[in-house]
C-alpha cells in the first residue's frame, strides 16, 4: 500500500502506467484503495478523441469513474465510515449549495467535481480520495466489481426514472451496449414486463436476451419500424440519430422518451408532429442523482445482477490496451480494471 | 347454459341458491358465463351487517365482484370481444362523462354501477352482463381464478400507486389479509426490495412469508414500534386504528402512507405533529382506476402469481357457508367460488 | 329561429352562405343557437389548403370551433341545462370509454368527434347540437364572445400545464398570434412573473404588451439568442423551426418546453445535446382536456380578459372574406363571427 | 455600527436588551446589519412556553427569524454579494450533504442551523452572520420589511405547493393569522380564483378581505360545515383540531389538504372514511425549501404585497413588550421589529 500506481492518459491513444503521489484525504474525505473500476464508453471517447463536448483533455489525466474499493484512511472530520469498509464511489461531488443542488438536481451542479472529467482525475489508479458522503458502504455478499458498476447502473436507474417507467409497462431500448443493458435492468426493476432491445450486433442482442430482454431486434437487418411495436416508454442509448427517430415513432399516445445516448452532433431531428399529436414527452438525461442507495438495494435484494454484466477483467497495466480494444469485440460489453492485481 | 342459478342474499346471514332470469346484454354489453369469483371482505361485511357505510342492502342482492368467465353472447353493438373469449370483469362501470371520469379519476364517479354494491347485483351467479370495455381478455396460460383475483390485485396496485412506491424502497403493510397480500405483491412489482407485513395471525404471516414478505411482525406479541423500522412507504390494510397510528410513526421524512383498510368508525386519530415535522403525505385509497391492464401484465409476465393466493375452492351452493365461515380460519385468505361446478 | 343558415366550405377558398336543415339534438344533446364563433388559424388552414395533416376536406364542411350560444332545445334525456342558458361549447366530444379517455387523456381519444375537423361540421352556422356535458354554462357578466374564446384559452391553459409553469417563473413564448396570446394569459394565470413574447410583427408585439407581456423581441430584427435570456419554461406557438431551436437554447437546466405551433413538415431539428446536458423536458401539446372549468374561472374572476382579445366582429355572411383576409392584417389577431347578426 | 445590541430571552416572559459581541463571518458567510425582523407566532411560543415540541430554551437565546438587512462585511471566501447590498436572510442553513438535502428536501435536514431555534440565536439583534448562499439580494423598490416577511411568505408558498393549488381553483384556509394571510397570498399567486378564510376574529377576517379573501366565515358564530362549501384544496393554519376536521370535510373528491398550523397535542382526529372514499390527500408542511427566489419574484412583480401585511413597527427595545402583547390585539397580525431605530 505504499505505492500509488496510475494509468495516466497523456494524449489521444496514449495511456501509461506510472507512479503518482499518494493522495491525502481532506477533512471530510476518505482515502480509498481502489479494487475495481468499470471501463465506460466515455473513458474510451476521451482516449480516442481527447474531448467530450466542451470537456477537453489538456494535461495528463487519470480516467475511470466506475469504482469501488476499501477505505484505508479517514480525513480528520470524516465520521461516516470506518477503516476497512468496502465502498462504492459516486464519482461526482456537487457543491451542495447552488440552486440546482438545493432543488434536488445535483447532477446539474455547475461546480461538480467529477472523476475522469477534465481536469479532475479518475479511478484507474491504486488510491483515490472522495468526500465521505459519496462513498457508499457495500453490503456483505456484494462484490467490489458490482460496487464499481453501481455507477452505470445509476445511469440506467436515472434513465428509467426520466422515462417514468411504471409497473406493467412495455419499454423499448435502442442500443444494447453497457448503458442499454443497465437501462434494461433498471426498466425491469421499475416493473416493466416487456423490454425490447435493438442493436446491430447479434452478440450484444444475445447477451441482452441472456440478461432478460423479452424481445430483440437486429436493426442491421430489420428496420425497427417494420416490427410495428408500441411501447409505453423509450430509452435511447445508442447515440444513433435514426434510432432516436424510429424509437419515438414506437411510443403510444401520452408516452415518454428519455435520451441517454450521446450522438455525433449537437442537433438531432425528431418527429415533431407525432410528438405533438400523441403528446409524447421527451426528456434529456444527464448522469443521475440520489441513485446509489437505490442501486445498492436492487443488487443486494437480487433484483439486479451486476456481476453478470462483467465480460472481462484486466490489470491496471492493461488499461491502455482495454481502452484501445473497446467496442471492437461487441460481446465485451463491460471490461473491468482490477487495480490491485 | 339455459339456467341461471344465483346465490342471493335475502338478509343478514341468509344467502340462498335460486334461479334467476338469464340477463340480456345491452347494445354495448356482453353476456358472461361466470367461472370464478373471489370472496372479498366486503361481501362478508354485507353478509354480516347488511351495509357498508351508506350502502344498505334493502332488497335481495347477489354479492361477489371478483369475477372472470367466458363470453357467451354479444350485445348488438359490442365489437371488442368474440364469443368464447375468456375475460376478467372489472366490476365498476363509471359514467365516463362526469368531471371525475373526464379527469381520470373514474373510481370516484358518483354514477358508477358497481357489482355487489346495493342495489347492483354481483357475480355469485352463473351469468352476468357487463359493458364490453370492462371485460378484459385473459391471456393463454392465465387461469380464470387468477382472472377473478385481478380485482383485489387492482386494489393492491392502486394502493401501491397512492403510496408512490418506487424501485428499491422499503414498505410496511399492516394487515396480512387478502388486501395486505395483494398490496405486498404490488409493492414488489413496483420495485420494493423489502416489505414488512404485520398481523395478529401467525398463519397469515407464514402465508405472507411464503408469498415473499421479507419481514413479518406478529403485533399480537410484539408492538410494531418496538421493532424500530423505518420505511419509505406504508400501506394500511387492517382497518385497525392503532396500526394506522403506529405505521405512520415508522415512515421516514418525506415518506407516504396510503390507507386502504376500512376501520370501525368514521374518524381516526393520526400522529399529526409527526406528519407535519416529517412532511409525510397520507392518501386515501378507494377502489382503483386503469389497473386491469397492469394487473394482467403482472400476472402474465410471471411477476405476480395470483393462483398462489387461492386458499379454497367452493361451489355456488356453498356461498352461504363460505361467507359465514370467512375469517374464522385465518389461513383461508382467499376462498373462490366456482359457479359452474 | 326557423332557419339555419351556415357558412359552408365547398373547396379551397370557397365558403358559401346557405341554408341547412335544423339539427335535432340526440337524447343527451342540446340544440344551441350560436351567437359567437372565433376564427382560428386551423379554420384558415383548411380554407387555404383543404387539409391539416391526415384530415382532408372531402365534402362540404362547416368550419368554426370556438363557439358559444344559447340553448334552445333539450334532448329527451338531457338534464344538465335549461332552455335559455348561455353556454360555451367544448368542441370535441370523446368516447369516454377507451384507454386514453379512462386515464384522463381524452384529448387523445381516437374516437373523438371534433367540430370543424373533417368530416364533422363546426359552428359557423346558426344552430348546432352538442352533448350536454360539453356545453358549459356561462356566468353572468361573461360575454358570449369570451365564451367562444374559452376554446383557444383552453389551448393556452393546456400548454401552460404541459410546460409546468409555476408561480414566480419566467416564461418565453415564441409567436404572438392568437395562441401565443392565450398562452401568455395562461402563463400569467399560472403565476408567471415575466413573459417574453417574440414575433416578426411589431403590431402583434405591441398588442402582446397591451395584454401584459413584460418583454417583447422582434425577431425580424433581433435574433432571439442575442438577448441572452434564461427562462424556466418555453412555449413554442409560431410553428417556426428556428423559433423552436432558439427557444430551447433559452431554457435553464431542468426547465421545460411545450410545443404547440404546427410547423411545415413532420420533423424538426432540436438542440439534443443541450436537452441532454441541461435535462430539459420537451412536451408535445394537442388540444386540451378538462380546461373549460378552469378557463371559466379565470375569466369570471377577472384574472383573464378574453374580451380584450377580440379584434374584429363579422356577420356569418362575411365568413369567406374573414378566412381569406386572415393573417394579412397582423393586428387582427382574433376575428369573431356573430352568426345571429 | 460598533455596538451589537440584542433582545435576549433569558427565560419565559423575560427578554432583555443587552450588548453582545460583534459576530465574525466565517469564510463563506456575510455579516449583516439587521434592519427589519418580523415577529412570528413561534417566537411568541418560545417566549411564553420556553419550548416548541422537543426544542427547549435551555440558555439565553435571541429570537427572531424573519429578517432582512444590509451586508457590512464579507467572509474571506464569500463572493456572492458586495458590501452594502440589501438582503433577506433565509434563516435555516442545511448541511447540503445528507440524504434529504441531496434529494431536494433540505427543509427536513436534521443538521440544519435555524435562527431562533434553540440553541441557535436569531435576528432580534443589530448584527448577524449567515452563509452567503442564504442571503438573497433584494430588488430595488422592495422594502426591508418586505424582505423580512419573505420568510412567512415562504411558508405560505410551501403550503400552497403542498396543497398543490392549481390555476382556477377554490381554496379554503382556516385561521386568518399571519400564516393564514401569507397562505392566502400564495394561493392567489398560484392561480386560485376563490379563497375562503375562516377565523373567530372579525378584525382578522376584515383584514383578510382587505388582502383579497373572496369569502370569509366567522366560525365563532357560523359553523364551517353550515356553509356547505366545496373546495379543491384546503390549508389548515389555525392549529385548531376542529378546523382540521371540518376543513377536510369541505374538500372535493381527489382534493388535497396541507396542514401548517401546529395544534395542542401530538395527535389529531381526522375524518378517515371520508379521506378514503373521496381519495383526499393530506400533506404535512414543515418550513419550506427553495422558496425565497419565488417569494422575491412575487413581491417584485407586484403579485404579492407584503408591505400591506405589516401592522405595527417597533424598536429593538420594545421586543419584550411586543412578544408579551402578541395575539391580544387580533388586528396586529404582523408586528415588525426595526433593530436600527
Amino acid at each position: 500500500m505504499t505505492k500509488n500506481m496510475a494509468a495516466v492518459m497523456y494524449e489521444v491513444g496514449d495511456v501509461r502506467l506510472e507512479e503518482r503521489p499518494m493522495p491525502k484525504p481532506g477533512p471530510h474525505e476518505v482515502l480509498v484503495q481502489v479494487t475495481a473500476v468499470g471501463v465506460c464508453g466515455s473513458d474510451v471517447h476521451y482516449y480516442r478523441h481527447g474531448r467530450i463536448g466542451s470537456f477537453v483533455v489538456e494535461r495528463p489525466i487519470i480516467l475511470g469513474h466506475e469504482s469501488a474499493g476499501v477505505i484505508v484512511e479517514l480525513g480528520s472530520e470524516a465520521r461516516k465510515h470506518r477503516i476497512g469498509a468496502r465502498v462504492a464511489l459516486e464519482p461526482g461531488v456537487p457543491c451542495g449549495r447552488c440552486e440546482v443542488c438545493r432543488s434536488g438536481h445535483y447532477n446539474l451542479c455547475p461546480h461538480v467535481q467529477f472523476f475522469a472529467t477534465p481536469p479532475i482525475d479518475g479511478a484507474f489508479t491504486n488510491f483515490v480520495t472522495i468526500h465521505e458522503d459519496f462513498a457508499f458502504a457495500l453490503p456483505n455478499g456484494m462484490s467490489d466489481e458490482a460496487g464499481g458498476l453501481l455507477e452505470p447502473m445509476s445511469v440506467g436507474i436515472w434513465a428509467a426514472k426520466k422515462a417514468d417507467i411504471q409497473c406493467g409497462q412495455h419499454v423499448l431500448i435502442t442500443g444494447a451496449g453497457p448503458i442499454g443493458m443497465v437501462s434494461m435492468m433498471a426498466a425491469f426493476a421499475f416493473g416493466a414486463t416487456e423490454v425490447t432491445m435493438t442493436d446491430i450486433s447479434e452478440e450484444r442482442l444475445a447477451f441482452a436476451r441472456k440478461l432478460g430482454a423479452t424481445h430483440t431486434i437486429n436493426v442491421a437487418s430489420t428496420p425497427l419500424l417494420d416490427e410495428a411495436i408500441e411501447v409505453d416508454a423509450f430509452i435511447e442509448c445508442s447515440g444513433n440519430p435514426s434510432a432516436l427517430q424510429d424509437g419515438i415513432r414506437c411510443i403510444r399516445p401520452a408516452g415518454r422518451a428519455a435520451v441517454v445516448g450521446m450522438g455525433g452532433g449537437d442537433e438531432a431531428s425528431v418527429p415533431l408532429s407525432l410528438i405533438q399529436t400523441r403528446e409524447i414527452t421527451l426528456a434529456g438525461v444527464f448522469r443521475y442523482a440520489n441513485t446509489y442507495p437505490t442501486a445498492i438495494e436492487l443488487v443486494s435484494s437480487g433484483k439486479v445482477n451486476l456481476d453478470a454484466l462483467v465480460t472481462g477483467r484486466y490489470s491496471l497495466a492493461e488499461t491502455d490496451a482495454v481502452l484501445r480494444q473497446f467496442g471492437k469485440e461487441p460481446a465485451n460489453v463491460k471490461p473491468v480494471i482490477l487495480p490491485q492485481e
